[in-house]
């Protein structure tokens, strides 16, 4: 297994193509913050298996599609080489390319839509980062979230599409609200979290990213349990909308805090684990917070919740990272994956 | 009176519960930028008597208790210590814990509801802080009222609350507006103006707020009144609307403009004067265009546009303040006042 | 002619009258992003033309009184000469000039709303100008954009303004959404385009305009011709609403974009061609996203999308200025232009 990694690392320093193949796996990866081919390959099978189940095999195509431009786009602009070796430009492109089919109905201009949003959210990646940098923090996957929201709202505009969000704009507290029941019907709810992490509702699919993860961070599978469980759980006990909650829709951007808070950009330990608990709950509610601001506007909330979240809990450092991670601010890379495995 | 103040100071360097104590009265008269432990104390009981007058004590209750929940996060985040004995990280927590039992019903969840915003409040103050310090600037109450927006919007999704704001979620433009009349029936309106700081509809409670910044500068308290009086008149001239204008809604954020920008982060003057009142008229204007922009969410503006307006008006810091204040660039501390008087 | 330009020059530096008639005609100059005098002048000449032609002369007087309190409003407030005298003051308070009597019906009232906010607008020029530095970018128009949306929000709640944009607050997706057509009446469309960037609807008007780019500047005329008509051609292809496609009201912020990518702060050439078709594209993306957006509050986007879309365009800098610029980089500049008369 070993042997095979470092044969990979090896072609990929040679063979440009292979290297190319080798950031659009890691950049699937990066979405849960993994700097892993193997990881990578292991989520991309991961998703093909849920477009599939859910009978939306045009989402898996996008998906790839918006990997591949975005990947390709970031070489043309010639980006940093090392961040781009470890995926950072293709993870929000491939988002990107999975929400564009799954929000907007097949035509063929949708396609050029999803690869003009690909190469967009490049530019937005770069644009963020440059951004951020002044705070010593990455833009993580908000490049999507923004490039998506934008695609989502202009597509209101132009009469040759339509949205399929399933959310009809209205004033947030129309339509009743029901809340969910607490029974082993749960229990594929947390995976699902997991998935729709990817936009998508499959627990198989949960299930695979979480060997994906496990294979090179037992932190990060471990916290994205955590996050899973422990959103899921607060949503429940505050009564919020059970059809959502039986979605994972609750789940999914906690898993990501938690990730990164938990595993990521602090070392594992009890105190962070106890700002890790918080910042799954701050998640829920910045969650929330988003869903009234945007039901007026009738686009979903995406990642935006974990970005907000995320932000506001690494923004002041030192109180809640114990030990001092000097690997977190970088000049040129985005974001920095600690854990590391022989595929690295 | 002095001997009384130099012995409590003493006593509070010393005794780590005084000095606590000592925190939460400075942060209650931080609010109004004062940092002077009576000022605190005279504060609280205005804000008692208002409750009760209301018939909402739990909403006295609710500010003490987001006040130490605050103040004791702080300490266990271990932030600066200067900075935490003037009381700068217990106003907004204070401020969190009137709104939440103003604009929820009661219920035990509810009070969970504050300690969480309370401490999510003071991670929010390190993090906004962390970002306008790039511009010398303070995030002043932004932190409660973006921490309050969230709790409120959030509450929209939860089966378990109920929004009591009174703001029912509509599109702007939509009722009828009557605008006030001028008699002398104002006069209680500018009391309550300054009162409306701290979310309470009495004059009795903003005279004694006026008391209390008296106590320890006569600027902040003339720049108060001057804020009260000056934005409901032009309110009032530009036809807004007479029941919130008679409640001292359109004046409660033009008071604290005109102590920030009259008294404390610049030398009182002149000049200084003019822009005060210039700054007066964005108040009222930025809090309109606010109005506008949450009607359909249905959430109060609560002292947004004091901060807005604030900041565009210290931004171009030197062109507004002729005479340079090099105290209000301070690293860790988070906004300063130097008006001193013995209790300090 | 080069003559009378040198001539002008002498006198404004030596006579404080004709110093500030010149930065007025520069400030009208520079919503095109010119620094000559003399494209100033042909641009007021256009703008009263096209203002008398639409019988709302107010529009034009609201414009001049705009450029005039702004310009003198900066004087007042001692900003940087050296901006100062370029005109860098004085557009986005034309524009405001020209937005307010637009959308605002008549009445004395209006004009002294116009007055603040013409004065407003030259603090948030200060205030914006401060933190974009940070990122070695200017606001450019949104100063115009942010004060006059304040504005027209602010309009909502006053009893003595009525708010005449055409635009009832209604939710995104609401009413039918009917196409343009592909015909020769679109060339009149690409010169309202260019003249829609003033707020104003004539053909005439965005061709003078267009002859005051070229006294100035070729590169300025071609890429605001090439923007006028790729986001027009894009627009109708995406199938826009065509009623607001005939007002040339999906050119004019790409009009912009294309003035500043493709001609002011990249070196023209074959790379920054296609940087610029595609940033001609996503101008038009933000500006639908962005009118999607302010639906639920009935405001106009105004040059919204070409701030943000340029924004996210320089950020990333190295990548999409394959020549360094290092012109656009000053501390006290607002923004400059590069191309070179005599007359300037």
């Amino acid at each position: 297994m070993a042997d095979i990694g470092r044969g990979w690392r090896h072609l990929a320093d040679r063979n440009p193509l292979v290297r190319f193949v080798d950031s659009c796996l890691r950049g699937a990866a990066q979405v849960v913050l993994q700097n892993n081919p193997l990881s990578g390959l292991l989520i991309l099978i991961a998703l093909a298996w849920g477009a599939f189940e859910n009978g939306m095999p045009r989402v898996f195509g996008g998906g790839v599609l918006g990997l591949v431009v975005g990947t390709a786009t970031a070489l043309a602009l010639r980006v940093d080489m090392s961040s781009w070796r470890k995926g950072l430009f293709g993870f929000s492109p491939l988002l990107t390319g999975l929400a564009v089919p799954t929000f907007l109905d097949q035509r063929p201009l949708m396609w050029l839509y999803l690869v003009l949003g690909a190469i967009g959210t490049v530019v937005v990646t770069l644009a963020l980062n440059a951004v951020f940098k002044r705070w010593n923090l990455t833009a993580y996957t908000f490049p999507f979230v923004l490039t998506t929201w934008f695609l989502l709202m202009a597509a209101y505009q132009f009469d040759r599409f339509t949205v399929l969000t399933k959310l009809t704009p209205k004033f947030p507290g129309e339509g009743s609200l029901t809340g969910g029941t607490f029974d082993w019907g749960l229990i594929p709810v947390f995976f699902k979290g997991v998935s729709q992490v990817y936009l998508i509702e499959s627990w198989v699919t949960g299930l695979l990213i979480l060997v994906a993860l496990l294979i090179n961070s037992r932190w990060s599978a471990l916290f994205a349990v955590i996050g899973a469980v422990g959103a899921t759980l607060l949503a429940l006990w505050f009564g919020a909308d059970g059809a959502s909650l039986d979605k994972g829709l609750f789940a999914f951007n906690a898993v990501l805090t938690a990730i990164v808070v938990g595993a990521v950009a602090n070392r594992p330990g009890a105190l962070v684990t106890v700002y890790t608990l918080f910042g799954i709950a701050l998640t829920l509610f910045v969650q929330m917070a988003l869903t009234t601001m945007l039901t007026p506007l009738g686009i979903p909330v995406l990642t935006g919740p974990f970005n907000i979240a995320t932000w506001l809990l690494l923004l002041p450092d030192r109180h809640f990272a114990p030990v001092p991670n000097h690997e977190r601010v970088k000049d040129t890379v985005l974001h920095t994956v600690r854990d590391s495995v022989n595929l690295r």
